[in-house]
């Protein structure tokens, strides 16, 4: 199964650069090809400067080796050997008004048999806008709804936890589904597990595709374009203090290049900075809270 | 001898800021005074868009109450009452050949009598000009050499080790002088400390408004605005990753906007940025390493 999984991950990697590049039309991904010195490797793939996509990154990995000490001690594991694939995206659009999008999908497995996946989809929207907010959340929703082993309350609360930065108070976006450790001892089981991963990475682009052709036109001001370098900012907090990949990656001596593609082109501090009252970027902040109820927002 | 350090500190805050003022000479730093709900309280100074200074935070904190069990913890101590404080100071320069500083010197005292004093000034120049760096080095070690409990070389090597950034296997700057936990028993010791807290304390404002003069001029090129961009990004990851204060902060609920106030006005990170061969750029990055003996290099 691991075959049909990288394949699968390569697959969509392909389809969603592919997909990207019709709607950034000015400039193209290039190819990184790189290896792990204890075992597999990636294949980055980066796009910058675009009339769409200001820096994006859309990553596929295949490694495996001896298990790193950190993960057997986390699991209280003897030695062991271990496989893991994935996809990783981050998207920094251009235009203030396309929301910045994130996903992960993720296959871990030991050698003892052990193995889960793991992985997401959120969004972190410069301004919340409220339409597209609850599309985006209906259409995680249908893709949970077509599997009887994800749940999307659940998963969405869970992106809610763990998107949360307790030194803003503040979320990092509008949130969206998170989940880990999927497994069961069931093989028919672990087939379902792996179409409802199939399904969500399918969904990415369409999902994606359109709430850039909703907004990547609209016009915008410096003031906004400001705005966007601010969110960004706190899209880099959250990764560097709190996101548990980064952190992994960066302790195991993972491919520091890969593991920081996340981070945006251009991000901004500004001492003490708090929008006008009443104003959109106030609005959006008030939106960047846990548990918002967005499937009945409509 | 709280109360003649924090004095002292407030003195020096003052000094500072109105030293920088001379030199940045479109705008003046504006204060914040806040509280801490477990007791004590800040002056926060921060200046913004300047002709010389493009983000800068030069602030003063003295804070009290119970000790933090993260504290506790750490040191293996029954519940006491604390008392901290301290000045925090970081420029982020306009000109990129102007290189940004970091200073902080704390206090820090529990009810069992237990204290001790920490911080340390260092330098991370987008650009490595030798001249600058000799001068600064010198300089620091010119301080430690007047008083018998600061070791130039001892401070320098814990700079050294402090600030070097293992996931990009480089240092943050040139470094610069470190350390952490100077105490004594003896009462006539802590005196001394004190004394040679102050001397750093006093030190910094002659030693940047050099560094600043010999620079703030020269001319730039907007890809070396590219490269002071880039270079603020590793800035961040420093403070975000690994900075020990940055972390403690946030992790003991402390002020976020004081704590990240160390963070630049527009950073940026490219994929897998490398510098031509023979650059100026390139050469830089051969000095951002540990052990590099900057007081011989005349």
């Amino acid at each position: 199964m691991k075959t049909e999984i990288s394949t699968q991950f390569k697959r969509l990697q392909d389809q969603i650069c592919i997909g990207l590049e019709k709607i950034n039309t000015d400039s193209k991904f290039s190819e990184d090809l790189w290896d792990r010195p204890g075992g597999g490797g990636g294949r980055s793939r980066n796009l910058s400067d675009g009339n769409v996509i200001q820096k994006g990154g859309v990553n596929f990995s295949e490694v495996k080796g001896k298990t790193p000490e950190l993960v057997l001690k986390s699991l209280d594991l003897p030695p062991s050997d271990f496989y893991a694939t994935g996809i990783s995206i981050v998207i920094h659009p251009l235009n203030p008004w396309v929301p910045i999008i994130h996903m992960n999908v993720r296959y871990f497995e030991i050698s003892d048999g052990t193995y889960w996946f793991g992985g997401g989809i959120d969004l972190t929207p410069h301004y919340v806008i409220e339409t597209d907010a609850v599309f985006f959340h209906k259409q995680l929703k249908a893709i949970c709804d077509q599997h009887n082993i994800s749940n999307y309350s659940q998963f969405k609360k869970s992106a809610d936890d763990y998107f949360f930065m307790p030194h803003r108070n503040e979320s990092r976006g509008i949130g969206g589904i998170f989940f880990d450790r999927l497994s069961s001892k069931e093989y028919k089981e672990k087939e379902k597990i792996w179409q409802f991963i199939l399904s969500l990475g399918n969904g990415f682009l369409p999902i994606y595709i359109e709430l850039i052709s909703r907004n990547k036109d609209r016009p915008f001001t410096k003031a906004q374009k400001d705005w966007q370098y601010l969110r960004r900012g706190r899209y880099v907090e959250f990764n560097l203090v709190l996101d548990r990949g980064t952190k992994f990656g960066l302790d195991t001596n993972g491919r520091t290049e890969s593991i920081l593609m996340s981070l945006p082109p251009f991000a901004s501090w500004e001492y003490n900075h708090n929008p006008e009252p009443e104003s959109l970027e106030a609005k959006t902040l008030t939106y960047l809270v846990k548990d918002f109820d967005w499937i009945s927002h409509d």
